[in-house]
């Protein structure tokens, strides 16, 4: 067993940015409800989304000048540049539905989201087992089935969006904030997967 | 030289690694020939893209737990997901022909097809002179000449899509398949790369 | 402070590779230009992103074969690549347009390719000030600020393209060209974040 005496406020910083993940899921979803205030929600999200980038750059900065981390530097980044990719691209996702100005968005897109929600508040529950490294595996089992699943949604919506019923510049809009959904569960996996590694060379 | 005692079944893991992906280009071949049984050779290449995933886990275990690995770790991490990533991108090109009902794939896609079944003998045929590292120089070399060969045809399919004689929304479903063939063979380019740094910092 | 004696040589590549992407971005500005020869254009271009990988062969081979090198040798390789990513995407644009006979570019596309022209002139100054690693912040927090920039020009072309407008093929075409454009800028973001890493790590 290495000992290593660190600043538990790594820990800290990777249950941040998770939580950052948790609030733009949840704006995600109220994108995709009728009737709301899209481009208010979109100001949120672009909020949260710099907020995940403080974080990340704080993690980062530290570990640049921390002699002793509590897992391998590259890890560190890895974990960090991870999470951040995801706010990326569900904020992408909310900016090209205002963007695009879409208006009538199939219904299966909300089961993409439901995924991703699901996804944040599992690696949101996650992050602070970081510090024992137990219990993890339930985590990176359960991400990835949902990525499995999030992929049968996703080839799903593809088929219907190429079906016919709609019209080839709408299909082009739409694809684009589907792709950014599947990007974001994709994304949601990477970071299961580097969560794993850390705990198998760390235990 | 350096001197080190190393279990060989990682040579023996990426030799198998790479067999999946000759099965697989096999299998792209015979989706783009007329009156085959798509439905079948999807399945077949889906189980091909998991018997791969296998390997690459048990290739990504070993490195984890195996104190003298046969050449740096970082190394063997990125070869065997240069590898996997092959065979994820000619699985999404057998995917979306069936998903779209792509029904006419135009003649320049077997020219592609063709690239992406000789970089895989190659990238075949290469693996298991990783342990002697000798002779790989003309492997790399071939990769790289394919990749060229490959980027050309590429280039002809997307004027050939964009000409005026494809509507919208087959040039949209047929770019995607023809984007997901590119990307395999840049992506066999990318073990090339990977295994001309590991060749010249071992040697 | 680490004493490390160097051969300079490393930041003369750097600089070689940064001064091509100075010279590919003016011809980038050149082809979108109303009545240039484009063929010739493009030929020059393909000659300019060869002589950049050129470069990066040498700056990669050099890390292989130095004992001592100025800084972490993945991060040389990181920052080698990133600027090689950066040509590659300016190289696609001009090919793009060609390839795609493209007559009218919406007049946004000089916007995203002078920002592109700064960014590469800012890498230029800046590959030089390695040696010393001072005053490279600015450096880094401007390429920020002409990223920012560069998103919000490439979200109203975006709007404009979906606007209704044009046709679903147009739109596809354009896309593709405003894309590369788009990813050659961020790649440049991508550049600035390694130096700084770089910065932070030696300093």
């Amino acid at each position: 067993m290495r000992f290593r005496p660190v600043d538990t406020s790594f820990y800290d910083l990777f249950a941040q940015l998770a939580q950052h993940l948790v609030g733009g899921a949840a704006l995600l979803a109220e994108m995709l409800g009728d009737g709301n205030d899209r481009v208010g929600i979109a100001q949120q999200m672009r909020d949260a989304e710099h907020a995940a980038d403080e974080s990340t750059h704080q993690l980062i900065r530290r570990v640049n000048t921390t002699f002793v981390t509590p897992f391998d530097r590259e890890d560190i980044y890895a974990l960090a540049s991870g999470l951040d990719d995801v706010m990326d691209f569900m904020e992408e996702a909310v900016d090209l539905v205002l963007l695009y100005e879409v208006t009538t968005l199939p219904s299966e897109l909300a089961e993409q989201v439901e995924v991703l929600q699901r996804c944040a508040e599992l690696t949101a529950e996650a992050m602070p087992r970081l510090q024992t490294m137990k219990n993890l595996e339930e985590y990176w089992i359960e991400i990835n089935r949902l990525e499995n699943a999030g992929d049968k949604s996703y080839r799903r919506i593809l088929a219907k969006l190429f079906s016919g019923q709609y019209e080839a510049l709408e299909v082009l809009k739409l694809k684009d904030v589907v792709d950014s959904l599947e990007a974001a569960v994709d994304a949601f996996e990477r970071v299961a997967n580097i969560v794993e590694q850390i705990a198998v060379k760390e235990s």
